[in-house]
């Protein structure tokens, strides 16, 4: 059944008579209430998500035009719809059109198919409907948090059993910060170490008191700095905007060409700093870009942050799951050292979207965020939100927990060798065909790589490229990958790669797969790298015709 | 069965020999990502949260310690465990000692029963798995996100059919931002008006670029500066403190008796920052504050605002939808005026935990936040994230846009309607109790009231409390309000207020209650006083017998 929006809720509409409205309306929203579940709704519900979850292609063939024209609409309906016609709406206009993140096909992003026990738990989580800013709206559930936590702090830090016997549940102690996202758990931690670095001393009441400019002023610094690679994810533009230091203060130092931040620029760049008498909030290390999945070498830089005795933050957003991994672990080595680490849930946890976290080494550290309200957020309480840059949120931890004991350490280790595994294949298979050009080598489970026309393979072979060349294959890259998007049966994102291949700067642009989804099978790999290159022997051919062109 | 954690953990181990362990875990968690739902699992997911919805008290009445001892592990297991014996540990561990949230006698925190909706929807959005942040992992849901916002945006702005025709659907444009609550909502609109504010003009680039202190001295400004009510919302120290302008530039204005922000103080404020050369990012007026419901007079506020021509911001998180009341949508007059406006979903919308959202007049207003990354947040693409402090987030503009259309205006209407209806009722039993002493007309659904011990009733009554009477009378009702809270029957928050009894400022601890359940009855709130009044006599009893004090 196809209808659209306006007729659809015209259907549905319960009242006839204007007599008959008021009342009606009441008994409605009444009902809507007191019904706890819907045996039918409930049926239709895991229909339309079991046709969702099952779909092995990315997403419909539908422009972007199209959608638009079907969201014109802005007015607030005045009678409430019938569920079941409201559900019928969803399945063909939304649904329909949204992105099978879960298809085995779709290998371009870090949304993957997620563990089937989190639907269950996403609806005990909603009728449950805890508030875990406080303790009066989540009592047993700040507990079963800060465990959670703790668990994965451990997991990082490994720090004796007495140190969390006393931080683990005490109320001055803060191990972890769940947050919405990786991007709220970044700048928490450039918050954290920017109120500590210009804390209260003296007559001074420190910066959170006093503002950023008495702050440098007191402390006798020109300016303040973020320093880490040009890889950064963009929630340090957002931390450094926000917390005042301005974009030009997040110093972005070039990495190599395996996407690893350069150690002796970084090391630079703090004496730099240190000359211009800039205050270094902190120094970052990334246990997985979000561009490349690279993994800066966090032994190098935890030692850097230790002599300049600055915040040495890690974002493992992406990579911090490999703790799990005996064989892979190796590669953060250092993260032990941070004085705090941000990991999403919703990457490599495989829980659903809304889950980052901040860990802290030193448990007082969050005490420089501490804010209070009398209506909640007491002193000494248990309240969760009185150290945390949101307010009120959703018990996200019971998914944490569940992940932890229903895929537990082994499982985790699991996925991770498993995704590890299969971008080998896929590196391995992208160099042996001459189509397609590797662009790095993979530290994790990201690959970078690009499809080569047929003309230009040789020059490519021959290393012999010339910059008018790359300009071509990038606008062919930037092409193929839109209309493999567009055509929606497999999914690859795109990125630019900076390079130094003709003895200067170029910008490369890549096709950017992310191998985290346990369903994707080395099949599936082979038939996205197969529908790569038939969409590209078509864009070829109508180029070759002069039917138009890509550019 | 009540199995403590380790035991639960011990049985549920799948496995026993250490050589099938590891291809016993891999097939098992395979299992975990191919299955999408099972009908056991979903029947006593039912099971417990039907129980737990249909609860009628406010909590168990387990002691905090005792919570504590429950969660003291940390180590994550190493094996999985099966689901079934997970979710009879979180039963008997967690769910049993939540809050009633939906309870019509837990009548104290902005947290309510939900419409069932909700849940069967959440489940579905789990399912999907959206991600919000970019049209690659959110393609028809980018849309009709935008299309939810752009309805509550009409609903609060009334602006022109061709103003929605032409925003609604402009990637140019941003009428509302989705946020994790209300407290990233105000902190972006604060960032939003910082920005704009101290902007690139000539040779500097701008706050964002250059930093707080470099702005402040390009525009020749001392400092900075937040003004509102002495009742704004503890996200505006949050704000403060993050944006660098630190707690000392937040300020805070006395109210009136009816916890309105006292609009000649206001107004004298604006005129001292002037004079001491700072720059004032945001006036804000508050529709609801979190403390007591009250609407401060916005249209006053609006027009010194307009005078000074700063940035007015209505943090409307709990009032907004008021907007949607015939009855009492006058109270918000001036809300059309603000540069911007926060309302909450998991408040008074009905949704759940996680949806706040950010309104703004002038559709290009959020250019002054907008950050790119190569991977993804391309310049002129559909990415919602491209504006936004958050990154990746669920898709929860279903829960929104579906509550706008399941409920629809007339039903949010009764909504409200009702809540204040039965906050009068209240108000009214609270006036013509003795034993109780209304402490504040209520503008909203919040009403605060004390618990006066009988020997001093009559000196209330001809209004000669002493000083030490009120800091009796104090004590007594945070030990009342703990003891409640602790009994789990019912439940009621508290806050402090500041009054001007004595010809001086004194503080008095409020009882804090909350009108927003539509499943609260008059029955249920006379149950809640009479609650108050048995536990009080008890307090009495116990203190006359000196059997110990409450203080």
């Amino acid at each position: 059944m196809t209808l659209s929006k306006p007729e659809m809720l015209k259907q549905s509409y319960l009242f006839e008579t204007e007599e008959r409205l008021h009342s009606d309306v009441e008994e409605h929203i009444r009902q809507l209430f007191s019904l706890s579940h819907s045996d039918n709704i409930d049926e239709y519900v895991d229909e339309i998500s079991d046709k969702f979850i099952g779909a092995d292609d990315a997403s419909s063939d539908i422009d972007l035009d199209s959608l638009v024209a079907k969201f014109g609409d802005s007015k607030v309906p005045s009678h409430p719809a019938e569920f079941t016609s409201y559900l019928e709406y969803l399945a063909d206009n939304v649904i329909a059109h949204s992105i099978h993140t879960a298809s085995p096909r779709f290998i371009g992003h870090m949304t993957s198919a997620l563990p089937y026990f989190v639907q269950p738990l996403a609806k005990l989580m909603t009728a449950m409907n805890q508030n875990s800013v406080k303790i009066e709206t989540a009592k047993s559930l700040s507990f079963y948090e800060r465990q959670a936590l703790a668990m994965l702090h451990r997991q990082i830090y490994n720090l004796s059993d007495n140190f969390y016997a006393e931080h683990i549940q005490n109320s001055q102690s803060t191990l972890g910060i769940l947050t919405s996202g990786g991007t709220t758990a970044n700048i928490t931690a450039m918050w954290c170490a920017r109120n500590a670095v210009l804390g209260a001393k003296d007559d001074f009441l420190g910066v959170e008191k006093e503002g950023l400019t008495a702050a440098l002023n007191f402390y006798g610094y020109k300016g303040a700095a973020i320093i880490g690679s040009e890889l950064m994810h963009f929630s340090f533009d957002k931390a450094a905007d926000l917390l005042g230091i301005g974009n030009r203060g997040l110093i972005k130092i070039p990495v190599d060409s395996n996407n690893r931040v350069r150690v002796r620029s970084l090391r630079q760049a703090v004496a730099k700093c240190r000359e211009q008498n800039l205050c270094i909030i902190a120094i970052i290390g990334i246990a997985g870009t979000t561009d490349s999945g690279g993994v800066d070498s966090l032994l190098d830089i935890a030692e850097i942050a230790q002599e300049a005795n600055v915040h040495f933050h890690v974002d493992a957003a992406w990579g911090g799951p490999l703790v799990f991994s005996q064989k892979h672990r190796y590669k953060l080595a250092g993260i032990e050292q941070a004085n705090s680490v941000t990991i999403d849930g919703h990457k490599q946890l495989y829980l659903p979207m809304g889950i980052g976290m901040l860990f802290l080494r030193e448990p007082q550290m969050a005490q420089s965020i501490e804010k209070q309200a009398s209506y909640t957020m007491r002193k000494g309480s248990f309240d969760l939100g009185k150290r945390a840059l949101e307010g009120s949120r959703p018990a996200m931890a019971l998914f944490l927990h569940a992940g932890l004991n229903l895929i537990g350490s082994k499982g985790y280790e699991f996925l991770i060798d498993e995704g590890i595994r299969k971008t080998q294949y896929m590196a391995n298979k992208v160099r042996s065909m001459s189509e397609f050009e590797l662009l790095a080598e993979p530290d994790t489970n990201l690959l970078l790589y690009r499809y080569i026309p047929e003309n230009l393979r040789e020059l490519v072979a021959k290393k012999q490229l010339t910059e008018i060349d790359n300009l071509f294959i990038n606008k062919f890259n930037e092409y193929l990958q839109k209309s493999q998007r567009q055509a929606g049966r497999t999914f690859i994102s795109r990125t630019m790669k900076t390079s130094n291949c003709f003895s200067q700067e170029i910008s490369i642009v890549a096709l950017r797969a992310v191998l985290a989804n346990p369903l994707t099978t080395e099949d599936d790999i082979d038939a996205v790298l197969q529908d790569q290159i038939q969409i590209a022997s078509e864009i070829s051919r109508l180029e070759d015709e002069k039917n138009y062109s890509f550019e």
